[in-house]
């Protein structure tokens, strides 16, 4: 599974191949069929289902602790910089590459990566309506935030530089700024 | 060349074969190696650089004949939308899915996508500027329009809803109001 995550986020599904994952892991080739009896695309999925947590940890790493919603999200953004930076832009998101890839080619992978945006948006609503906002404004500041990660890992991996992902932060404050304000005025 | 645009942009670079581009194009296999000598490495290079004119074009079809910034940008993600819906959520960015592939695995692929991005940011820099908006502003409200763009395709194509797209929309006239009003002041 390690090895699977790792080869996928780095190569993409296409561009990864079982021989590949097996000699990363370390494993006898028969095994993996042991485990994942549908083969590539079972593996695939799982990778996708498991990576996916990954990220809700991250808005609880960041935004739950956060003395308000501004600083919690100037904090997540510069984890996304610090982790493009110490990986040399190889870290982004781990599942958006086989997302864009699987989108409109293999249905069973592609409801596995929807299946995870729903749970980053759901869990990030919950994240940041405990600071006041109400439920809807903390959905649209979550799917903002998810939004702007994304777009920015794709920049900022394509031109080896963080600017997109410093602005990506500032779009983000912003709008969260915007639904404070409306909140607010309520 | 239209036929490996398509196919790269629908499965991906690995996930494309050179025998499915010629077929796609009913093109003899030779002819392939004729025209690209550099086999698909080449021609996934000039797929890129080309296809990346397409989004200079939607600056000069969306922002410029705009009345202003605000309602430039709601037409440029408003035909996001359109898009996605009369494509079946297949056509997102051209170049995305490659460049999230080869970003730490095929260097002069990662150039040319690189090479594509600061074009567009560069172009939209341009045409933001029209407006009275200064440089930096202009290049800021350029990265976050594509960093919303980019992260809206991919969660959009992956849910199968416009939602975030529109949600990208709000956030970047959240940042083209808060732009607008810095000038101004100045």
């Amino acid at each position: 599974m390690a090895a699977g995550a790792e080869l996928f986020r780095r190569n993409g599904y296409a561009g990864t191949g079982l021989k590949q994952i097996v000699s990363e892991a370390g494993a006898p080739f028969g095994s993996l069929y042991h485990f994942f009896p549908g083969g590539k695309e079972q593996l695939g999925e799982e990778v996708i289902r498991t990576s996916g947590l990954a990220y809700i940890a991250l808005f609880d790493l960041f935004i739950v602790p956060a003395d308000d919603v501004v600083s919690g999200i100037e904090a997540f953004f510069a984890a996304g910089i610090a982790t493009l930076e110490a990986t040399d832009y190889v870290e982004g998101c781990p599942i958006a590459t086989v997302a864009l890839e699987v989108a409109s080619t293999n249905e069973p992978l592609r409801k596995a990566t929807a299946d995870v945006f729903t749970a980053w948006i759901d869990a990030g609503t919950e994240r940041f309506a405990r600071f006041g906002l109400g439920r809807e404004a903390a959905r649209t500041l979550t799917i903002t935030a998810v939004n702007n990660l994304e777009g920015a890992f794709v920049l900022c991996r394509s031109l080896r530089d963080t600017e997109a992902m410093a602005v990506a932060g500032a779009a983000t404050v912003d709008v969260a700024r915007r639904l404070l304000q409306e909140h607010t005025e309520l």
